[in-house]
């Protein structure tokens, strides 16, 4: 039943969720040989990129996989913001030196997803494009289960150890896209706070503004039961807000409360300039724990409930960067870390969204400021001004003016935003291209 | 590192967590034939008691499996509070009849756990003890993955939809014991509030209180940290409370307290008398609803988290059973609904392990009685009152003499309790053979 002729559209009244087996807490990375033994493997691929290689936190598992008599070998080829070339080049790669009986990624979110995509195609046969959602791609269901890939996360912020799907640029034809489907789920998700203790202060920063988007807009993301029923066959990934991502978006927006100043300002000695980070200090454990459970919890949500305007914003804000080079990322190339270019269109977005689910604004608000959201006495304007505040202080661009464009670019920019119609129905507020726009000129300076 | 010489145990830092997919709300359980054709399956056996196939449930299942060419065929002989003859019987008759690509069981946590002990030795082979826990079993390690299980509960209550684990009274030893692995995971739990529309009141009154049971047990479980490191060889499926299923437990409440009352007294018509109960009537499908909403989450919380003293008195209470026949059960035979019987001595339990976790025990009573519970001005006595207060309206017997059994019976439930060490070990407060007797003695009225 998909439509009733005489009442309109049935609503929806059911909603799917999942998530990977989680193994939390200091010294996590260091057993996963004995997880991985479980499954009977014998020949594992590490991939990673080259910054987490330098800080030897592959190595490190390579030998622990050794302990339980399982070979493993460290691929540090991963591409950071990875493309459909950068895939195929991984995917190459590991045809070229397996087979394969497992996978760990260890990384931010790019070693993370490149895993995935190898996974997928080593275990699936097939093209890249033939599991790329339509229309770029077919969008093809892959025909058998994968091989257990274990993801390790190394910086507190995509949650892409939690979700069932992967980003990627095609270059040809400048858009980003992904793979979207369950059987891409992590075997096991193994987050240890331990290996992010000498993020710089900037990657922190920049990395934690992408898991206080994520739960935002999963929290904001339109209710599963405000769209018209689905057969089962139609059903997606990303279903809208539901109870369970909203368990997961509430308990990170309070870790967020909690500790993200104190993991940007204290969380280590702040001297590293890779990706990564290369400094060292002790830093605070606790906030550093918080930040990591925190993204993995958004993960478990938004890789259930989907993300909106922010995100889709955050595409071309990143694609197009022109002479922006931030502090505490490598200087060899601009670039906008995508933990900003989310964020950065993230109050207007939410100024703009909050008629449209007016509780759910002032709710996420209270959790991320508890007890003085309330202070700013308009309503819409309360969980603006909690994002503002609080990307002043951690050092986050104002704006996008921050990272270098102007009024003028804005018109450039919105088509870029306008080809992510997937995040933009997420939205629970209809949105086209004057608001877009909108969005945009009004997020060229956020203080 | 599981100790230092120097400084005494390490405490443990690492907790883990897992959980089914879930596809929830009114209509799931008519969307399985398209979920399990996604796994390419051909044939498959659903598991169901004689109750539960009375009311066409598990034949509705398997004609929509036949609608996506699946050949299904429906076995309704599981045995309510299964056993080791009862599983190995349908062991028996799923090998003979086999092999199957994937196995549903539908209906209560009696279906689920059977399926799961049918899906793994027709998976791995060899015998039940093979996998039971020590010391009864040699708890040997599934071998390979199992076939697709899908869960669908018919009752609010259980929650063995979300768990890796399935209990088994072994009769020739007179114990209750388990198989308690992640690979037992069902591949997908499917959760139909419609399906439980007519239980009658007595039914989802008792269910419903081991859902209370299993939430306020998990939340106020000796928390992880608390214990000495283990070894990875050493991790159990019970870790003792953590931030991830502390999260379902408190939502659990939440619903309980929003729902509980209305379901029992408004939630059906009330006509039946068969587990799973017969009766019409339309009921309070938003009560249904977040009663198996909050099944589900509880679920998802002990079966990570781990149960204590109500659920280790529960064995014997339910297994010394003397002529007590409920209301709104089958009265062929004497019986303690297993909700009763773990909360009959849960206000004093939780009496007893205030003085180990006094916050949880006050937040757990607010989220049970929100803005009521600190009308009690003793701290020690709201959980309690929280509880009897609820157990009284609900029409829940008045303690272990409610159902048959005197002072002078306590000696004999003692030892039925004590052999629950696995259990016992998860409270947060040391017990011992004394306070068992004594919490079994103060619970032989509860008001």
């Amino acid at each position: 039943m998909s439509s009733d002729e005489e009442t309109g559209p049935v609503e929806e009244t059911v909603f799917t969720w999942g998530a990977p087996p989680l193994k939390f807490g200091a010294g996590a990375a260091d057993e996963i040989g004995f997880d991985l033994s479980q499954f009977g493997v014998r020949r594992v691929l590490v991939l990673t990129d080259p910054g987490v290689a330098a800080l030897g936190i592959p190595q490190r598992v390579a030998e622990n996989l050794a302990r339980y008599g399982i070979d493993a070998a460290v691929h540090d080829g991963v591409h950071v913001e990875p493309s459909d070339a950068s895939f195929a080049a991984a995917v190459e790669h590991a045809r070229a030196e397996g087979p394969w009986d497992a996978f760990v990624a260890v990384g931010g979110g790019s070693s993370i997803d490149t895993a995935k995509a190898v996974n997928l195609l080593l275990s699936c046969g097939g093209e890249l494009m033939d599991y790329v959602n339509k229309p770029i791609g077919r969008a093809a269901v892959p025909p058998r289960p994968l091989k257990p890939l274990v993801a390790v996360p190394t910086t507190a912020g995509t949650g892409a150890e939690s979700t069932a799907m992967c980003v990627l640029d095609v270059l040809s034809m400048k858009v980003k896209t992904g793979i979207s489907h369950w059987r891409l789920r992590p075997a096991l998700a193994v987050v240890d706070p331990l290996l992010t203790m000498t993020l710089p202060p900037e990657v922190t920063a920049s990395a934690g503004m992408d898991i206080v988007c994520h739960a935002l807009e999963s929290y904001t993301a339109r209710w599963y039961a405000d769209s018209a029923r689905r057969a089962p066959e139609e059903r997606v990934t990303y279903c809208g807000s539901n109870p369970v991502s909203d368990l997961w978006c509430e308990k990170a927006m309070a870790l967020i409360a909690r500790s993200f100043r104190r993991a940007v300002h204290s969380g280590g000695d702040g001297g590293g300039t890779g990706d990564g980070g290369t400094g060292g200090g002790a830093g605070d454990v606790e906030a550093r724990t918080d930040m990591m459970m925190a993204a993995t919890f958004a993960g478990m949500g938004f890789g259930n409930a989907g993300v909106h305007i922010p995100h889709a914003n955050g595409y071309p804000i990143a694609g197009m960067v022109k002479e922006y080079r931030p502090s505490g990322y490598p200087q060899d190339e601009p670039m906008v870390p995508h933990g900003q270019s989310v964020s950065l269109t993230a109050p207007e977005a939410f100024r703009f969204s909050f008629s449209a689910a007016p509780e759910r604004h002032l709710r996420a608000a209270e959790l991320l400021a508890p007890g003085t959201a309330s202070e700013e006495s308009e309503p819409a304007e309360r969980l603006p001004r909690v994002l503002t505040r609080l990307m002043r202080d951690i050092g986050i661009p104002n704006g996008i003016g921050g990272v270098g464009y102007g009024e003028s670019d804005v018109p450039d920019l919105v088509p870029g935003t306008m080809k992510q119609q997937r995040l933009l129905s997420t939205c629970p507020r209809p949105v086209g291209e004057e608001e877009i726009e909108r969005i945009l000129l009004n997020s060229v300076q956020n203080w």
